[in-house]
């Protein structure tokens, strides 16, 4: 039974998180939330409407390390920067959803469906990083892909949604979207969650550019993978792009094979892998769409991945659609599923 | 001074020539308008405002050859494969927006801004074929950066507008997205003019799969460029993605090139192009948007490029993102540039 703190409780990835573990993924003891002074003695418990055992909202200066087992981070990179290395010296296993130690050589960042080995023990950082949500959904579909026939160049563009800017972007789409109805021709100012304005419009950018162009996201989507797939030689050119859907990253993603493949080979494989949902071209539709994966929890949990295909030129390149929801499979979901693995092996709890 | 036939005259693109004509793009005696027996008779100088000398609408069947220079159809690869060879054998002149010609050998694929050089002369078969709207902007763009250093191999995802799917499109889209912004959780059902809902969706198909999984539009997006461009041999993948958003197509395109380039090269070679509008990365945003755009007539005229990038560990990888109005520049403007060039050739008019 363990004994875990919610580093921003009261966010979107946060309130999602308790969700979940009110659904029981892990043995839960007691559940400490943590939020601003602002939030502090907040009772999420009845806000949520929740059965798990959980506390009144403090703030991190009030947390004790003491009788905590996990403490999960989703305020921002800022904040675990400034804070997870504390708790984790006080013995506490930090898993960070952040960008913050992603790429640490000392930390492990970890998909439990593609690197799980490396949480066969306790990190001796104490830090567990979880990678960035569109990384997750595409590591997810590369790794057996890698098994099957060795990646060696990977395309991706992104249309990602605006449950990626929380609570306030989901409100600034559906605002806009309104104002744009009655006034089509309404232009909306620079500015907001999402640098620009979303509704019925296409941001190509997620996240500061750096010196060579690439946005914050796209590094990520470039660097995360390689480190995961311990492939750190891995081409891989990614643009990122914020669209106007509620819930749900979707990725085209075209790779480079060193072996020849078949459509029928990469469905089996496919298929054959945990945690995905297989759209076969005999199917109708043969693809995943963001609005029926935020359905139902059962697909909420998994990565959906159609249009599978094979360049009719060239046996060695091949071509995906896949979609998964960014709060739960491409954060919250990782980071149980992560707990739930080192309660597994024995070390935690 | 050019007498036009426009057949398709009262659809979403057909209704964009008669817009474009009115602005005075090429000099006209008379247009004819064709339609549908149920439009018969209709007044589209009146319904549109125009100062043009526009006739009643006609049917197909009621057309007149003898008295025609040019005849731009509009109205769907059926109708063109139908009856585009009657007006061309009778000496018109046809302008065709469909896929019906577009991979004849004998029937010349134009860009004017790419491959002028085919229209030195009347092509034998009086039929120049328009291209795919998502293939246009593409070349536009791909043409100047095979000049400066030699395409190899071409990825482009695509985000394409609803106003793709005509007026319809564009209603469907408008009522769907008030239908989810007063109950959250609709869903629609599968159907209408883009296969799957829209609204706040991505419907990764469009037009039919054939036995390799390709869509129609993507074969196009394929096959055409290599025409176009004059490469046969081109490495070019595709996904095509439909978006909602109401105007405009947009591209994410990752290139490898033969040769090394800089971020300074291409924004330069770009800049030199004719009908480009370059977003430099000293700019803020350093990208085109749709809906920014399609807001004035100069921007809708012209093919907008940003995130104009090199990777940082491959100076021959470049990516950009390519931005332009689809019934514009992706249909209207280039058929009547079509014309225009035919007429400045001094074989037509």
């Amino acid at each position: 039974m363990l004994r875990i703190a919610i580093v921003g409780a009261t966010g979107a990835v946060g309130r999602e998180c308790l969700a979940l573990l009110d659904g029981g993924i892990v043995p839960v003891e007691k559940v400490v939330p943590v939020g601003s002074a602002r939030s502090r003695g907040r009772d999420l418990r009845a806000e949520l409407g929740l059965s798990l055992p959980v506390a009144e909202v403090v703030t991190l200066d009030e947390l004790d390390p003491d009788g905590l087992d996990v403490a999960i981070f989703s305020a921002g990179a800022e904040i675990s920067a400034r804070e997870a290395e504390r708790l984790a010296a006080a013995g506490v296993l930090v898993v960070d959803n952040s960008s913050a130690f992603r790429m640490r050589p000392d930390v492990p960042l970890v998909v439990p469906q593609v690197n799980p080995g490396l949480l066969d023990t306790r990190p001796g950082t104490n830090i567990v990083a979880n990678p960035n949500c569109s990384t997750i959904q595409l590591v997810r579909v590369l790794s057996p892909l890698h098994r099957l026939a060795g990646l060696e160049d990977v395309v991706v563009a992104t249309y990602q949604a605006a449950s990626g800017g929380g609570v306030h972007g989901l409100r600034e789409l559906t605002r806009q979207s309104e104002t744009i109805l009655e006034d089509p021709k309404a232009q909306g100012a620079p500015g907001g969650r999402f640098g620009q304005p979303l509704a019925f419009n296409l941001v190509p950018e997620i996240g500061l550019q750096d010196d060579t162009g690439l946005t914050h996201e796209e590094r990520k989507l470039v660097r995360e993978p390689r480190k995961i797939l311990g492939l750190p030689g891995l081409r891989l050119r990614a643009t990122a792009v914020r669209v106007p859907v509620f819930d749900c990253h979707s990725e085209a993603v075209h790779v480079r094979l060193r072996e020849p493949v078949t459509p029928a080979a990469l469905e089996k494989a496919l298929a054959a892998t945990d945690g995905l949902r297989v759209y076969p071209r005999s199917q109708s539709p043969s693809y995943p769409m963001p609005r029926t994966v935020f359905a139902t929890a059962e697909d909420r949990a998994l990565v959906h991945v159609g249009r599978i295909r094979v360049e009719p030129e060239d046996d060695r390149a091949a071509a995906l659609w896949v979609v998964a929801d960014n709060l739960w499979v491409g954060a919250v979901l990782n980071a149980l599923q992560i707990v739930e693995l080192a309660t597994g092996n024995g070390w935690l709890g």
